[in-house]
């Protein structure tokens, strides 16, 4: 495999479920990534240590999920220059997410996060991918032919409704 | 000026006061950018071709801003590839903000918005340089230097509070 | 069947299961209808297309339901000047369907959306015949018939409740 | 005065300064309206007969505005078959207007009020000339032109910041 | 039994499995009740009919629950002047019980309403007859005596807990 | 003065503002009572002592006004069996209301609080008389009349509204 | 066991499942505490006197858990001056769990109470000891071998995911 | 002054007229104590820093204070295993205060704050007092003193309105 330019971190293995979707999307584009574990709150020098050492080591956009009081993408972004791209995970002792959500997206001046909806990680993934598309041609076709997809797999269910009727999808 | 790289765009003139921060950040930056008004639900078929010849007319990034039933953001991402950043505005019909950020972030799988803070375009700004310097050093380093110097603003008012003593700050 | 005078469309054909009941009751009133998927982030220019040509295809109401950053009814109701009853799905994504209903309900002045509860599709078809009903009598007294036959069935329950008394009703 | 066919109704004379622009846009519609005070909680006997005799006065569409527990909307679409548009109102004893929100929109199945958004009354004279305009061309047509002037003024003040520029907007 | 003083009514019979809980301590407390639904919006009139003849009837409060938009507990208040106890209800169609509470909760200055918790039945039937207490001895030191129970209730489990230690309990 | 029956509490004479309107609207209702500062957090053991020996006093209702995490009125509650109604009050440290009214309206069973509208005194005090009315035939009919001059209230401004004409309101 | 330090208390027996992860905690770090059940509503008096009596029983710290309208923690700390530690706990009739936190965290000045996350008994556990631990140096230590081993099983962990590979993770 | 045992931190100087509070009350309760300005975003290595040798430094208790995505509370109990005690403060740019307040309180399991109420850095310096408290008779007895003398303000106040009369307070 290709040199990772994306890494993809989460504060427990327990957010993997969750954060995999950036993975796979991120494979399907053919854009080279790491993903691993870097707990803001039980290894904070790691993180620390991930987040300076990110760019010297080639990547170009991290990819950071949490829940709860959710301190990893914010901190990363505080220690690197890099885009970091926040995921709210929904995790167990969330309170219906928004804990997750305020944490990553209500940060100060100077230090921003680029979040995406509650346990996005897919949306993630492509907004690392068009990241990466602005500069890489290729990867910008790649998300062009990907959008072009979705309109395709909408315009089939068109149709597919328009020739079976709704009113026997439920029957 | 340059080409413009960056493309900020707003859902009323009245967010200008709240956006033009981004522009602030970016011209600091020295990173060519256009700004202007761009309405979802007045100008919808505007809001489509700005989106559609975004990248051919040399864009790489766009920050759009709009409050309440926020829609700019992401109706431009369904259009475009390119990244897209959206600004929740806490505009006077809002409630509270919930419904700028809620409507921003919440996007579909397919179609991310990087989404930052209630209000916060100068982060917005700061984003689509850290964007740019993915693949321009020149931009990169002077994101390092500007981070360098929110650290040095914070040791100079610690030394400040030290010489001072917090006693005398308020009297 | 006659030439359909109301338009009901949905972001995705997940939220069909939902948005059925419009259609179920509109069947009911004997009120033509279309329904399709419309998806305001993947297939933006056939909704442009789809709420531009509305008027002139004979519809009178468009009724729009969405989930989570819910754009589909509001961008409509921007294209044209048909009344825009819009349906805020919870869906799989949605924060406990704070996000579909905010986005749909906060729109800006100028470009209404009627918005019903949350999930409330059937509330919407009833919506949508009263519109109807405005002018044509025959649908006018077809609601008041289901008024009243709401009326009834709860006067139904009354006496059901009475003369089995509540006690033995959870035995 | 031509004999009204919109009823504008609120809770309090103290939410006329909001409900106001209900009158002001139906004004500019030419559709003759008829304005006043109908508390749901202070005078329900009047709200019964209000709604009851709505249709055989001639109205086609009640606009009914009300804040905090906000039952006006929900009780008049209770005892009449007309469309019923609610506004919202943000009034002082309002908890940042969500009660006044959810007490108007979350409407059980069978009595749909069609809700805009918080203080939004020019968007609820909006939506009931729209309601008007389903089977009245005259009408259609003017809102086809208010939106079409909606579209020039944002041309305007796009041209209006190239020109000027946005730098020297706040100086 | 005894002539009904208290009203028990709710909004639709889907309400009666949490609204039991009302006549079951009522019972308990051996004050004779009477138990029926009532529609704020599917039978205004029957609504508006049973408040107004309450007190007449021999009624001294009334308990009235109601979920989503519940106009019920209010719109009863409103034509009576007994004591009304109003139960939010956390019914399929709430959004998280928000819009029940907001709406019975919020009422304007003139027409109060005694909300009890969501879905707390049996505190407003503990209310009803702390009402009726205050009048009636016999009542009151029956109340007076469940209040010790519960105290007793908790005794002998803290003795259990005692006995058997804490993590036996769950073995 | 008549010996009290009601009794009016606060957390803090920075409730005052708030809690008067409850003194004010018994003062009409010729309804003895006293007024006086209970605080749950800062003199416990008097709130414990005045709650013991409300009933023996001849207190019948018990009006309790605190904010932010507000223990007064249920912590009464818990000691006393005489009706204990709790005004949530928007204290300077409050969240938006929430903490006070959560805290007083979701007590657990077998300790209800008649909970009453944010800051809404005059609403308890009113509700206090409907209580004392259950037994009281004059107060029951003070409260009537009270009750049809708020509708001659509005039925007075219906009329001035017409005279004058809404479009003069506000010129 | 030596004599306990710790008091663990909770309004209901039905807190147990989630308040003993406190215990089982601080035996994990061999601090002596008792646990009961206390309950500030059904049992005022005992509540008073457990708290009045803490300090000279040993106590040194007390974990209070309660859901709902959670009084127990505030009211404990109002008695007390040891620090009390207040456990938000999502019961059955919490709506999400806003009412525990809220009704805990907001105590009026005077009178903190040390508020951890929703149901986090075990962290009120590691917060007690590590009060305990600011004057006792064998606790203290303990707690930094927690940390190390909490470090420890992320590093396992990420060790663990770099031999497997994420994909085969969820194969 | 003596060594401080107590560290006061805040997020930035523009928290210091909430933070203040802390430190007036650790003043009058003569505990020695340390203020400054340390920056998780802006200065996340001195962060590191600061929490790594706070112990060693002699402190026994942090109290930090921060608004928004709120993490240094967080992430300096991450890295010390010092009591920390969090401070939420309602920032310019918070959402009603509710991101502070969630990026506090929702540590996960391992790494609790003692979270205090939204902008009481006064509870904050007490809840510091009364740990300390558990090893120092001194500040113990002196938080007895302050609890009584907040009980003996009420009791003026008390007084002071039965002498005056509620009336008159606000002539």
């Amino acid at each position: 495999m290709a040199h990772p330019i994306i890494g993809i971190i989460m504060g427990s293995d327990s957010d993997l479920p969750v954060m995999q979707a950036a993975a796979d999307i991120l494979t399907r584009f053919e854009i080279p990534f790491e993903l691993t574990v870097v707990s803001a709150h039980r290894t904070p020098l790691r993180m620390v240590e991930y987040a300076q050492t990110a760019r010297q080591r080639g990547l170009k956009v991290i990819i950071a999920g949490a829940g709860g009081a959710a301190h990893l993408p914010g901190m990363v972004a505080s220690v690197t220059s890099l885009p970091v791209i926040g995921v709210p995970v929904k995790s167990s002792n969330s309170i219906d997410g928004w804990d997750s959500v305020l944490s990553i997206l209500q940060m100060p001046n100077g230090v921003p996060v680029a979040t995406v909806a509650l346990n996005a990680a897919k949306n993630a993934g492509i907004l690392a991918a068009e990241i990466i598309g602005t500069s890489d041609e290729t990867v910008a076709s790649k998300i062009d032919q990907y959008k072009a997809q979705l309109q395709d797999e909408v315009t089939a269910k068109v149709e597919q409704l328009k020739q079976a009727g709704w009113e026997n999808k439920f029957d």
